[in-house]
This record gives C-alpha cells, sequence and structure tokens, in this order.
C-alpha cells in the first residue's frame, strides 16, 4: 500500500483535549477522482498549505499542461517535483500551486522535467504530510502554520540541493522577482492569477520569504530567456530560449520563469529546516509572518500547534458510534469545511484592499477564497451553526469588500473578483446568516450592499448581468443568453430568484413591507420559465415561447446546454428550494413531483457532483409519507460517493461544499433551502452528534443529536428535547434550542 | 534643414562666466557613422542620460531587431519611440537604452510598432534636447541632472498618454516590475545587462521612480503574455503571447515585456512635466535621487544647470582662434570625453559593489561604465591632465572594485564585468597615473592589484588567460587562440607587453627593482613575435614558427583574423608605443620603419575607427626628420574624421576615446605612449590654448599653448617657456610646469 492514512499519533500533543479528533482526518480524501483537494499539511483556514506537487513532471500519468488539471496533486500520480505553497483546495479551476520548494541531491539540475522524482512511504493527517523521495533517497516532512511552511529534508551525505521553482506552478502567468538575500534565505515574488487560465487582468503577485537553517555552500538564480529571433539571436549563445543559471546574485533577477536554489556538500547524512513566509502585501510583512509564526520553533512544535488548532476546531463535534470509516469521512469532511474561505491578513492585519490592492488593516482577520455559488448552499450554515466566529469574519470581509469595490464578492480570489459562475450568491449568504440569527456585522450596510447588484446599474452591473430584463420578463429571457450576454438563462435565473427570495425575507426582518413584497415577487418568477407540459425549468424567449430544440438529458458532464450551467433541465428542475411547495404545485401535484424526483435518480440524472441539485434527496421531505426516501437516498448517496478513499468525494469539493454536504446528511440534518431558516431532516450516521455551541451567540452550549431504535435507516419518530416533532423540518431557532433531538428508527 | 545644431542660448545662465563654451557643442556630432553617441540630454558623468529612442520602431532605416544596432539614435533614423532614460554613449555592444517613456496623443495605443512617430525641430545642446512628434502634434523638451531625466511635452487638447515601456530596450533582456504608486508615480525595476547580447550571466535591476505633474485620469499596467501551448492555452482567451492591459493596477506586476500608462482628457493645451529618477541600488535610493536634485525645481532651472555644470567643465581648457566648427569639434569631444565613466553612486553614496551587488556607501563618487581596453589610451591622459579629480575617481573605483572582487576591472558596466575586448587595461591606466604624478589612492594596494592579475592563478585568470604561456614563451602562442582560450594571440601579448611595461615602470617608480627587471624583460617579449623578413608581428607557434598562412591585409572590417583583435597585422604593426626606438631596431633602422607607415597610410590600412592604430600618426615623432609627416598626418585624418557633422566621429567613439585623440591632437600634444608620461607634439588647431590646472595638484595654475608664425602647418620650433625644445616630445612633467609652449609654425 503505497499511501498510509496516518492513524497513530506521533507527536505528543499538548492539548488537554481527551480525544484526538485528527485521528480521523484522512487528507487523501478528495485528491483522485477531481476532488482536488490534496494531503498537505494546512492549518485551519490557512493563508498557508505545504502542498506536494505532483502534476507537471514528466511520467504522471495526468499532467497539467496536458490535461485540464486544476490541483496541485493527484493521487494516481507518481512523480514529485516540490513543495508548492500557496494552494486552493477543491477548486474547479487552476490557480496558485506556487512557490514550489524542491529536494534534490548531487549535481545541480534545474529543470522540473528531470528532476522530478517517485516517491514512497506517504504519509498525511491534519496539518502534516511526510514521504520519502526514491530518486534522491531524501525523507521529507512538511507541517504549517496559518501563514508560514515548514519542510524538513533529511538529506544523506554528498551533494544536495534546495531549488525554488518559481516558473512552475498552477498557472499560466509566470513573472517573478527573486533575490538571495544570503546563504541562509531568498526573498520575493510570483505573479499568480489569472484563475482558470481566462482572467488575464486578475494577476497580482503573492510575496514570500525562505530561510534555511543550513548555510549554503553555493547559492544561485536561474531565469528562462525569452527566445530571441533576429540579428540579436545571432549574437546570443545557446542561452537563446534556455534557462541559464547565474551564480552568486545577491540581487534581485526579475522575469518570467525563474528560481534560485541552495547547493550543499554534507559530510555527512544532514536534516535541514526550510521555512516559507507568504504574504499578499509585501516581502516585509511575509518575513514578519514567519517570523511571528515559526522563527524559533521546532518543526514538532509547529506540527503539534497545528494538530492542536485542527483538534481544537474538529472537537466542536464530537460523534459516537460509527464505523472507523464513518468518521472519518465525516471528521475529513469537516476538515476541508475548514481549508476555504481562508486568512488573507498578515500577522500585522495588513492585507490588500480588493481589486487596487492598495494596504489596509484589520483588527480582526480578512478572508479570501469565496467560491459562492457553491458555497451559500450549505457551508456557510454549517459556520453560521457551529463556527460563527468564522462566518462572521466571511460575512464581515464581504461588507469589506462591498466598501472596496462597491460590490459584493462573487468568486473572490485574493482580493481579485473572478466573476466566475452565475447569480448573486453572496445576497443569499449574507441574508442566510441574519435569518438564522447571527449578528455582529453591520445589516444596513448589508442591506443596502445586496439590494445594489439587484437592479440595473449604469454602465453594467457585474454581479448580474441581465437584472434589466430579468426584472421586465420575470426571468432572464434565452436571447440574453444566445447574444453571449450570460451563461445559462434558466440557470441564472434560478440564482436571481433565489437571490431576491433571500432579499425578501432580510426586508422582511428588517421590517422594510416594501422591499419584501417587490422581491418575494420576483422570487416567484421562476414559475414563468416553468413549462407545464414537460415539468421542467425551460429556456424562454421575450415573446413567451420555449427555445427548440429542448432535451432535458442533454447538458450533463458538462456540455454546452443552451439555458444550463454545468447541468441540464433534470438538475435544475428543482432548484428552487426556497419554494418547493410552490414548486409541487406547478407539477400539477405531488404524485408528479415525486415522479419526475424518483425519474431523476432512476434515469442517473442526479449528479452528485455538483450544487445544483444537491438538495434533491431533501425534497422527497416535503412530501407527506415519501420521507423514508430522503432517508434512503441520503445514505445510498452517502455511503456511494463520501467514503475513506482517495476517490471519496464525489467530484470537486468546490471548497467544502460537498464536505459540508457530508457533514450535515451524517448528523442527521441539512439546510435544504437557503434563506429559509430551516433544516431538512433524515436518519443520522451516528448514535451520538454533540454539537458544541456558543453560548453568546445561541443561548445554549450544546445540541445533542441520537439515534435510537431499530437497526433499519427509517425513522419511526423523532424527540425533540422529549417531544415528539411532527414533520421533517426543524426551524433554525428550533435546532439550536433543543438541547436534544432524538431519532427513534425502526 | 531637419536638425538644427543649436547655437544660441535659450536659457540665461547663473553662471558668472563670460564665454558660453556649451555654443560649441553639437551633440549631433558622432550620431550617424556608427559614432554610437546620441543627441539626448545629460549632466556631466551623469547616471541618466535622457535620448530619443529611434532605432527601433517601423518605417526606421536602421532598426535594432534587423540590424545590429548598438545605440538607441541613429541620425538617419526618422521613427522616435520614446526617451529612453539610461543608455550607453559611444559603445559598441548594446545595453541598456531602457526606462522609455513615450508621449501619445488620441486611445490608449501601447505598441512600439503602431505609436512610433516621425519628429522634427529637433535641437540639442549640453544637457537639452527637444523636438517635435509629428503624429501627436506634441513638442517635447528633455534636459537632465545626474541621476534624474526630466521631460516636458506640449499636448494639444484632447486625450494624451504617457506610456512607460519596460519592454523596448537596447538589450534582449526584459524583465521588469512595475507598479502605479498612484495617479502621479509609477515606481519599479528592469533587467538589463547581458551586454552583446551574449553575457546572460551580467544582468542586474535598474531601478526607477517616475513623477509627473499632473493627475492622470486613467491608468493601468500592460504586460506581454508568454505564449502557451497545450491544453492551456485552449482555455486563454485572445492574450495567450498578446499584451493585455490591466487598469487600475495599483500593485507590482511582474515579468516579461511589461509596462505602465497614464492617461489624460486634456480640455486645453497642457504642458506635462515628467520625472524619472534612477538607481541602481533600489526604487527608494531612485526616489530619493529624484527628490534630492529635481524635486521642486523647474524645468529651465534644471536646464540651466546641467548647462552651467557642462560649462564648468569645458572651461577649463579656453581656446582661441580657429574656425568655429573647429572649436565644435574641439569642445564637443571635450563633452563626449566626459560621459563615461559615469557616475553610479545615488546621492545618498549608495551603490552596488561589484559582482555580489550588495548596498555599499561612499563618501566620494562611484563610477562606472570602463571601456578599458579603449579608454587607457588617451581618455585617462587627458582625465589626468585637466580633470585630475575625475580621474582620482576613476582610480579609487577601480581599486574599489579590486577590493569587492580580486580583481581590477576590464570592461566594467554598471558593477558587472563583461570580460569584453583583451588584456589588462587597468593595469596601465593605474600605472600611468601614477607615473604621471597624480596622487590620492593607495599606491600599495594599486600595485598589488595590478601584479595580481600578472600571474597565473589557482583557477584561471580572469583577466589575462594563458598568462602561463605568455611567461613561458615570452608571448601567447597562437596555440592557445587555435584551442580558443583566447581572441587574437598577436593582440593579446601587445596587450600584455604594455601592461608589464607599465607595471616596470610604476615598480621603479615604488623602488621594487626585482619587480621592474622581471616586468620590463616581459615587456620586450614583444620582439619574439616580429617576423624580420615580413617586419611585421605575426601569431607564432609554441615552436617557433610562424603561422602560416599570413596576409597582413586579412583582418580589416571586423574579419575574423587569427592573431589580431578587430583588425589585422598592419594595424597593430606599430602597437608598442613604449618602444618604438626598440621596434625600430626590429625593423632594421629608420627607413624600414617609416617606409610601413607611409605604407600603411598609402594602402588604406590605417584604421582611424579603432583604437590599435590611433598613436600612428605621432610615430613619425621618432624619427628625425619625420616629425612633418606628423603633422601633416594629424591634420589629415582630424580633418577627414573628425567634422561638425552628425558622422563626425571616425567609428566608435568608444566611451570618448576617439573624442580625445582629437581634443589632443587639436591641442597639439598627445599621450602617444600609455605609461611612458610624455607626449607627442603636433601643430595645434587653434592660436591658443589655454589649460586650467589644478594647482593642488600640479603646482601652477595654467597651461598655454600658442601657435604663432607662418600660415603652414609645419613646426618650424618650438619653444617651452620661452626656451627652445629638441626634438617632438616634451614629458608630462615639463609639459605641466611649462607655463606657456609655443609653436613656431613655418
Amino acid at each position: 500500500m503505497k499511501k498510509i492514512f496516518y492513524l497513530l499519533t506521533l507527536f505528543l500533543s499538548t492539548s488537554l483535549l481527551a480525544q484526538d479528533y485528527t485521528e480521523y482526518v484522512n487528507p487523501f480524501i478528495g485528491t483522485s477522482n477531481y476532488g482536488a483537494t490534496n494531503p498537505g499539511a494546512i492549518a485551519p483556514r490557512g493563508m498557508v498549505s505545504v502542498v506536494p506537487f505532483n502534476t507537471s513532471g514528466k511520467g504522471n500519468k495526468m499532467e497539467k499542461d496536458s490535461d485540464w488539471l486544476s490541483f496541485p496533486y493527484a493521487y494516481e500520480n507518481t512523480i514529485f517535483t516540490g513543495y508548492s505553497h500557496v494552494n486552493l483546495s477543491g477548486v474547479g479551476c487552476p490557480d496558485l500551486g506556487a512557490v514550489i520548494v524542491m529536494p534534490t541531491t548531487g549535481d545541480l539540475n534545474i529543470h522540473p522535467s528531470e528532476y522530478g522524482t517517485t516517491y514512497s512511504k506517504e504519509t498525511a493527517k491534519a496539518g502534516y504530510y511526510s514521504n520519502f523521495l526514491e530518486k534522491y533517497q531524501v525523507a521529507t516532512e512538511v507541517t504549517a502554520t496559518q501563514r508560514a511552511g515548514i519542510s524538513k529534508y533529511k538529506f544523506p551525505a554528498g551533494k544536495a540541493n534546495l531549488l525554488l521553482n518559481l516558473g512552475q506552478a498552477l498557472s499560466n502567468e509566470s513573472g517573478a522577482m527573486v533575490k538571495v538575500v544570503n546563504d541562509q534565505e531568498i526573498e520575493g515574488m510570483r505573479m499568480i492569477g489569472s484563475f482558470c487560465y481566462n482572467n488575464p487582468k486578475t494577476i497580482y503577485p503573492v510575496y514570500f520569504v525562505m530561510k534555511v537553517n543550513k548555510k549554503a555552500d553555493r547559492t544561485g538564480v536561474w531565469q528562462q530567456h525569452n527566445k530571441i529571433d533576429g540579428i540579436e539571436a545571432q549574437w546570443m549563445s545557446a542561452y537563446n530560449g534556455q534557462q541559464r543559471i547565474i551564480e552568486d546574485a545577491y540581487y534581485p533577477i526579475i522575469g518570467d520563469s525563474l528560481g534560485a536554489y541552495f547547493s550543499y556538500d554534507f559530510e555527512e547524512a544532514t536534516e535541514v529546516e526550510v521555512k516559507i513566509g507568504i504574504s499578499y502585501v509585501s516581502i516585509e510583512n511575509a518575513r514578519e509572518n514567519l517570523e511571528k509564526e515559526v522563527s524559533n520553533v521546532s518543526f514538532d512544535e509547529i506540527a503539534n500547534r497545528a494538530k492542536d488548532n485542527w483538534n481544537e476546531k474538529l472537537s466542536r463535534i464530537e460523534v459516537e458510534g460509527g464505523s472507523d470509516d464513518d468518521k472519518t469521512v465525516f471528521y475529513t469532511a469537516l476538515y476541508h469545511s475548514m481549508i476555504h474561505p481562508n486568512v488573507m491578513s498578515d500577522v500585522n492585519g495588513e492585507y490588500p484592499e480588493a481589486k487596487t490592492r492598495k494596504t489596509k488593516k484589520t483588527d480582526g482577520e480578512r478572508y479570501t477564497v469565496f467560491s459562492l455559488w457553491d458555497t451559500y448552499r450549505n457551508l456557510h450554515q454549517l459556520m453560521t451553526l457551529v463556527y460563527p466566529e468564522q462566518q462572521l469574519n466571511m460575512v464581515n470581509t464581504m461588507l469589506d469588500i462591498y466598501d472596496e469595490t462597491g460590490w459584493l464578492p462573487k468568486w473572490e480570489l485574493n482580493g481579485t473578483e473572478t466573476f466566475t459562475m452565475v447569480g448573486d450568491p453572496a445576497a443569499i449568504v449574507v441574508a442566510d446568516t441574519y435569518l438564522r440569527g447571527l449578528r455582529g456585522f453591520d445589516e444596513q450596510k448589508a442591506f443596502e450592499a445586496i439590494l445594489k447588484s439587484a437592479y440595473p446599474v449604469e454602465g453594467g452591473n457585474p454581479v448580474r448581468p441581465c437584472v434589466d430584463n430579468y426584472i421586465k420578463y420575470g426571468y432572464v429571457p434565452v436571447e440574453d443568453e444566445l447574444e453571449d450576454k450570460l451563461w445559462g438563462s434558466v440557470s441564472t435565473t434560478l440564482e436571481y430568484t433565489v437571490a431576491d427570495w433571500s432579499i425578501a425575507q432580510f426586508a422582511k426582518e428588517l421590517g422594510d413591507q416594501e422591499k419584501y413584497k417587490e422581491f418575494y415577487n420576483r422570487s416567484m418568477g421562476y414559475k414563468k420559465m416553468f413549462d407545464k407540459e414537460s415539468n421542467f425549468l425551460r429556456p424562454k424567449h421575450m415573446d413567451g415561447k420555449w427555445h427548440e430544440p429542448f432535451d432535458p438529458a442533454h447538458g450533463a458532464n458538462f456540455e454546452h446546454n443552451i439555458g444550463y450551467v454545468e447541468g441540464n433541465a433534470y438538475q435544475y428542475n428543482l432548484m428552487v428550494q426556497y419554494d418547493i411547495p410552490g414548486l409541487v404545485k406547478q407539477f400539477g401535484g405531488s404524485k408528479a413531483f415525486v415522479n419526475r424526483l424518483d425519474e431523476i435518480f432512476e434515469k442517473d440524472q442526479f449528479d452528485m457532483a455538483n450544487e445544483p441539485d444537491m438538495a434533491y434527496p431533501y425534497a422527497y421531505n416535503y412530501i407527506k409519507g415519501k420521507e423514508y426516501k430522503t432517508q434512503d437516498k441520503v445514505i445510498e448517496l452517502r455511503e456511494k460517493y463520501f467514503t475513506n478513499k482517495p476517490d471519496g468525494i464525489a467530484g470537486n469539493d468546490d471548497t467544502g461544499t460537498m464536505s459540508a454536504w457530508v457533514v450535515f446528511s451524517m448528523m442527521g440534518f441539512y439546510p435544504d433551502a437557503p434563506s429559509t431558516p430551516q433544516y431538512a431532516l433524515t436518519t443520522p450516521a451516528f448514535d451520538k452528534v454533540t454539537i458544541k455551541l456558543d453560548h453568546d451567540v445561541w443561548g445554549t452550549d450544546e445540541l445533542v443529536i441520537k439515534k435510537e431504535g431499530g437497526n433499519t435507516n427509517h425513522i419511526q419518530s423523532i424527540k425533540v428535547n422529549g417531544k415528539t416533532k411532527k414533520g421533517y423540518f426543524i426551524s433554525h431557532k428550533d435546532l439550536v434550542g433543543a438541547k436534544e433531538i432524538v431519532f427513534h428508527t425502526k
């Protein structure tokens, strides 16, 4: 077995917690099957992760320059080319994967296609990863704080090299500056951004300082020279278009595709520690981050701290009963829900303001990596309930971004807005947070911010394209899509209506009846897209005619499909979570609705790997007598798609959205309808789940969920604090006030 | 007439000097015929020059990407693409030509091949240049301090743009970092170096800060994206391999081929001032240079100061009589002798140490751009005599470089050693300076330094390759050349022997008889290369046989020629200035010697455009009765090759070496034999030359040279302080002590 899931605690924990929940974190889950997670070392919501980079080396099964890879690590791959220090986890578009350190032995070789090596003895746990580089006989271990990565390399006697490769990355940007400060320190910056390889204007630098605990015997920089044509080329020696090495360059070298190296002559086997501090503000801040977080702290102590930090986070939910695999799926999912959004502010509170990247300072923590089209559906609800301090950081970051740019974020990445995906998800997150009762942000500003993107704006509304026609027609007419003004007129309409539902509920809560009505009415616009003949939400023309041809099965697997975003008519058929009863009426009643739901699952038109239909299994709860199908489906899907294996996430984890689905589903409740502060109930995976709640926020310390009774997965009855509950939904208020919910199974 | 030589003084000089010598500076001299000078604005020995860049625009006669151009400006060209702020003057290899600012009007266009414009109304004088950009109807003026350039653009009403192009340059390096600080300031750095397009390891950044006196209405950065192949390219939009514009990027953008712009909407015609500070240490220093030298000073005031500074320098030699053209040739040559070496230290005294580029500080001035193979022959002798404070800066810089790198410089460029050309020229410069009596540097260190490069060194002697065989055989055997260990075994031998002569004389002066003998003997090694059959210095094998085939006429015009560097056997036939009497004996007597000298001139084998034979015209002085031929030849060559026209320098000015030849030759004396503190005498071009001497150095204030008598150019007699002088040489000591030298012509 090549990869060993690290169940044993190697380091003495400094924590007093009796239970070590990190035992149940298997960072290899999601590293295959395009889960896009990685086994690298990371602290909770860390800016830095130290990830074994294995997607750009000759001999790998999948290689970023010949496949569409959005991740620095693939379980199937075998060639390691270093540790990257800034990375995305569970994201379907490539970026970052940069600041890569590679240990080698022997003569200096700076070509990744040549210096890559197979590896063995791979282990990973929360905040820790190690392997053995076979070509070099080097044992490596890595760990991380929030803003620094630490590597330990055990070199054999002889020549050794540390290569800091600033060319290789999971980005088609390659500009960098590197300066060898002295024989123990390198500093610089590297351009990243251009998310998905198609956002050429959203590029920006990441800054770093690297410190090594051994003095290098030789140092230098290398750089790829542009290929020059014409008369100049005649004078250039062989370096034209080639890499060149510049020894002893203690000054900045700038350009595309460069790197720096430290070389050593070790008389005996030697352990080398490499510490890299990262910042998005400046080299000085990267140095301060490094010094404040890791200087004078041993590798083992840092690894211990990372583990303790994870343990503190994971311990907020204690599960009992269930197999070790179940627990591992659960805690790994919980772990994955706390990778992104991640901190962007430095230890001194500084961060680059959105868009302009001017340096700003916060007393708290500035977050980044908001994949809101994904996360609005469940991740923020998990945070609101269990980690309200994190959710508040997120909402306040979103409001700061509004202050800085005039707009709430959509798909924010390190201070840039990538405008990836569709809809107005920030409105939903902000409203949902408020509606569940979490306070601690400026609600008036929040309301102002979500209203802004809800209307047409002089010069164009970047969040909601075609919002004018959406308001005019009640839906986005397919003409706008055909004219390339947006992507997926049906999907976009549905995203707008759920945002408008959110605004309506927020308005109601704030006592603004007028806005409530206006946006409630808007939210019902989905009905105009409902074709009562086919019982599908279909692309529609301005004149009210349905767009033809129409094939509800077309558009699976990311085929381009008019009307729909990353899916087909099946996968958007029920994406009206806030008004399933209304949708049922559109269907003509429960029977047709349930039939369609059954059909979707039977025809394999349900896509567990993407977000639009992820609440479908819970839709049976709306139909009296069919709730058992929710119980069956959730367990079936969970056991099929979420396992303690590298391919144990259905698809892209989407910055923890898939994982949040599992976390909720295993606890027995799911926030199926964003901005409707309720949860759909289903059979828990565990005998007992204890959620530690923030007393200041929810007025209570704990919620206990128990599964008792027969051995089937079907629920006989549900008791909330001893009282039998009617129906299979519970409001957020009742849930947090419940103290105990007992599911009696048949 | 397109170009107007600016004879009029436009600005009121603040100087009290009665005479304005800058009236006789025509910066267009040398801008054609590969003189490689430029008409840009520069202060004496300025780090910055502001040069109209016209060698990289579509439509030009000569274009750097299709010709071997080593200069930013060619008189013949017609397309202007901006003002470059760091430039070389009179250098035969390309480098610098970077930090280019281009004013345009209308919509933003960042492509040099499209935004170039024809120009008219070109004027240039010392420290000032102006033109009119026809395409944009923009009048431009530029001036400079030592470390900053200032441009003034008069834009018509409407849209206007300032383009800071960091891609275009006279370098095949293109890496840069640029940051728009705010709507009036841009900072950054750009890689330069790789001198001659073939020194890939000698690259380093130049730092700049640009400030504009008008707030931009729009700002942005552009960058050329590398051409990406493979799967990634499919996702990239049209920007793959193209320029892209990033608006409002107030943060560093790094990579190859980038730039930044300020755009304006002018309601009326508007004058914009752009100030650029340069440093080789840091952006902070570039800003300090700018602030200390030009902030709060008007363009006109800066132009006045530049003129005054030049006037102060030029006024050290006053010439009377002669035509305006003669005076212009003379003062322009004197001006060209004070472009390089130039200051490299910042206003705060900081500069990058040689090789490592670590920041060091000086109380004085650190110089750079030492093209010593050229300048050892006459430029330093001119500086020693008239500008000893500058020569001391040069020698002390050279000794500092020895301290920093372990070696004296050879062809130093901004802290890098390019090892261009052959020989050991620094030894000659240091010895010659000492031998002429200039003190103020550490003579013991100087002696140690020149001795170091005179011997074989473990690991190789980078200054004198094959010095081991040179010592062993008394000459560099042609085998070493055939094995590609060096360039030109005869030429290199001669360079080594003149260096060894210099060391010998220095040793003698220091009282080291042993070293004197050793190096005197070495210096006579040239005789071993003298073939008494052909009377040529010829490539010779280890076994003493002459290398065949041998054609003394082969190798003109830079053809590759075994034995010789940039020349042929004729052009090196007499390059033993320190021992012409000995050489005459080798020839078998005066007759053969004079015959050969005559033959060289008659057969057009004399190359005025290069250094090895530049003292030939003075060689007649060694033959009694033939001195008149020196007088004839010097005048003939001067009038033929050095004129008040763009092609008025024989070839590359070689950082003022050609110009120093003219300056001396027009004053009537020439330092024909480096490290022999003497001057060969000839007919002055002027009736009176008054040289102001540094009393502290030479013990006298003035040397007056007069030409009196008949109208011919032949000398009848020479009187030194009233006493008739014998022979046509004068020692340096006698010259500075002369008070008055009168040439009586026939």
